[in-house]
């Protein structure tokens, strides 16, 4: 993609100032449009060393609104972001209804040519983060963020005199190093290196624009008027778009999903109180003794805890979490989102929380929400759930890349043992507060929950990320299963 | 404090058996009801090097719901720790409502007695430092916050044998070092220490419990009796309170407060364009790299806006970061609280925001919120609001022992150039937006607000944070008035 570019394009100081002052009000006013819009845009610049992006990011932000827009910068990298996936840092900071974020220097990092002290990957791990890339980025165009990518293109010759010319300078001699001189020096590899980069980073949700750069006004203008008709356009795609489908659209053809609840065999599966007390503390200690283990692999794990309302996930986390160091576990309970989180990818909260490596987090309901209590109350639309499956198999995939280990337990009880349970909570003072109205109203829809559970079962079961029913008549018999199943993985995986 | 405990106080490992089963259960109880009842509770461990703080923790947490408890160590420090007040990570971490969160180690290391590498501090900087600790615990009691305080007190020669196991064992050997042997060889010198330490931070709405740790079960028991009888003192009293007062209790007697906005002279306080564009561009420049000189001498700023609406802070605040690093500071829109944000201290959600060192926080709206808007509209009661000026007054006192350096502005136009503003908005498409009922409904208020207003100049000028009143009907005088407040007292105070 780069060696046809055309580098000697350049802009005059007379016309560059001329048009400047049209583009700065145009600008302004097209975000004023998108805010007004609600519309989330996230600004991509990567480039060659030297190639001016950080030039061009301050006069982009000329005319923004600051309390709209924020930069965020991905060079220095903290133990806070080494230790994570690397689609986190990202995730975390894209941009909410409204707003532009402009990341300086991106998430394909991952895939760009780096210098000879970087470590290398293999071809196997750069192809997963290829469709790590992708998926992300479709996952946000999907749900309404508009992506601008912007690759900086400057030639040889200039990139060698913008060295020199910073060496030259002692205040600015330190932001040249060896690995940009290697740069400049194997040039023609590196070209291809980008181009290669970029052709197989190109989705049609979101392009890259090259910016020829060897000219700072030709660079700058040809910024300002492509973000000028990105955002145009989206503002009128938006006009035109068919108004979003109706949000009360429940019901769904459940012919095609199995019915793995039902299959579900509840009956006898009970342990007895000595064996449980037995069982539990020899369990409790081989997981303590795990999550150091975690700790001094910096390996992380993430469990997601889902289940019928009173099935017990919480005396089931206690039971996990009780002997376990609390400074190297979080359990996160999850509620309804907030207002700023409602403004966000739906996925954002939820991997706000995810663990630094050698961590627990351990998620007392989860990002399956989405495909249960959203879709069944038409808090998201038909189209919004169903792209949800894919959405979630792919952030667990990202997740696993990093060699994170999930566990997804679905805590199983029958009609009957609810309905138990819900009176005895009710008649006792103590625990009156836990039972709502929302809990009997939600019992209503009993088979509408099991129709998306049994769908999301089938749909989000993969070797990386299975689902765990656990039968839960018999709280005890729940407890000891998911203990049985979390150290048994883990102590295969840290072997 | 310290040098009459009686340190040989045991529990036998029968009796403790016997106890800790009924013990952990009444915990439990009181965890439920203080959830139920939202009290939010906020337990601290200190103590001697070795005296069991991590076991008694994990013994605590035991019968817990893990959901709502939440455990931070602040053994380690980060560069995020470091660079900030140090209450920062203290008040960041608070528990909200209903929660349960466990301190080891707490921001009493200020003033706790450390070893010979530790930097000193100077009386004044110690007596600061008490100050701010007194005014940090009395503002989460104020706010219906239980704190409990534990100091874990062993005597010499259980010390000197705990550091010599640990030592024996290959697995514990690191953590003993030398900061800690001189502790033990000095004991006497340190208890004297640590006995000043507790005598004057031993509040009377946040006192400390001495726990005698020689004998861990007599410890444990005690720390498991003073928790529950602490929370169920706290729920009896919730219980006989008086009802919280009426909320939209909002009229004051005005008398004593001083008119000073009446006095400010809005007229002639103009500047020409083209001395407008000079002096603009000079500023900038001269802000730009201010910011710089900030970044590497490691001061940070925090800038908070007010003003009536319409009295141009976007804009204002626009000029003054146009021209800085984007990288180096963070512009922070306030719009009213979220859930998570209710269920906490109303200053919290500003802590988290306050700038590393070496950065710019701008505050667009700010913690003045609690004396204008929600006194005004009854959000909060007139006790709140009354003890928020004290409030304020001693977290900018904090910031600024820190080094922070602080302005506060208040944007300032009259009742015909808003009503000028507001209808001219109105007619302009682009601009529609940006009024709302809201804001006729606001200017209705006028006067209420001119007396919050007035009253809040007078109760939170102080010298290490004085407001600075804006004449802003010509928006380019107020820009470059605030722009040359900020750059003269950051040359003052970067010199």
């Amino acid at each position: 993609m780069l060696e046809k570019t055309n580098l000697t394009l350049s802009v005059s100081e007379k016309q560059f100032n001329k048009q400047m002052k049209s583009l700065e009000e145009q600008l302004q006013s097209v975000q004023q449009k998108a805010l007004s819009l609600k519309i989330p845009v996230l600004i991509v610049f990567e480039g060659w060393s030297a190639a001016g992006k950080g030039t061009i990011i301050s006069k982009v932000l000329h005319p923004l609104d600051p309390r709209h827009f924020n930069v965020i910068s991905t060079r220095r990298m903290s133990e806070d972001v080494l230790y994570r996936p690397f689609l986190w840092q990202y995730a975390k900071n894209t941009p909410q209804e409204g707003k532009i974020t402009i990341f300086d220097k991106s998430w394909h990092r991952m895939i760009l040519p780096e210098g000879k002290s970087t470590r290398k990957f293999s071809e196997l791990e750069k192809e997963r983060f290829y469709y790590d890339i992708n998926a992300f980025e479709n996952q946000l165009v999907d749900s309404g963020m508009l992506i601008i990518k912007f690759f900086l293109h400057i030639s040889k010759d200039e990139q060698k005199k913008r060295f020199l010319a910073l060496e030259k300078d002692k205040d600015t001699k330190w932001r040249v190093n060896e690995t940009d001189w290697e740069q400049n020096k194997e040039y023609e590899k590196y070209q291809l290196r980008f181009s290669r980069m970029l052709e197989s980073s190109d989705f049609e949700a979101s392009r890259w624009t090259i910016v020829e750069a060897d000219d700072k006004n030709h660079a700058t203008i040809k910024v300002y008027k492509t973000l000028i008709s990105r955002i145009e356009n989206e503002i009128s795609r938006r006009a035109q778009a068919a108004p979003k489908q109706e949000l009360n659209e429940t019901s769904d053809n459940g012919s095609k999903v199995e019915n793995i609840l039902g299959k579900v065999n509840l009956v006898n599966k009970t342990v007895e109180k000595d064996e449980y007390k037995k069982r539990l503390e020899e369990l409790q200690h081989k997981i303590s003794y795990l999550g150091y283990k975690l700790y001094s692999k910096r390996r992380s794990v993430v469990i997601a805890y889902e289940g019928w309302d009173a099935a017990g996930k919480g005396g089931n986390i206690k039971r996990l979490t009780q002997m376990l160091d609390p400074r190297g576990y979080e359990v996160v309970p999850i509620a309804g989102p907030t207002r700023e989180e409602l403004a966000h990818h739906y996925l954002w909260r939820f991997w706000k929380q995810m663990p630094k490596d050698g961590h627990l987090s351990i998620f007392d309901r989860s990002w399956y929400g989405r495909v249960m209590v959203e879709r069944i109350e038409g808090f998201c639309s038909r189209e919004e759930w169903s792209r949800a499956y894919k959405e979630i198999n792919d952030m667990e995939f990202h997740l696993n890349n990093h060699g994170v280990i999930i566990f997804k337990f679905w805590l199983h009880i029958d009609k009957d043992e609810q309905l138990a349970r819900f009176t005895s909570r009710q008649n006792d003072p103590l625990k009156q507060f836990k039972i709502t109205e929302e809990d009997w109203r939600n019992r209503d829809k009993w088979d509408k929950y099991e129709l998306a559970v049994n769908e999301l079962l089938q749909k989000t079961s993969s070797s990386y990320a299975p689902w765990h029913i656990i039968e839960s008549n018999d709280k005890k018999f729940a407890r000891l299963k998911t203990l049985e199943i979390v150290t048994t993985e883990l102590e295969k995986q840290l072997k």
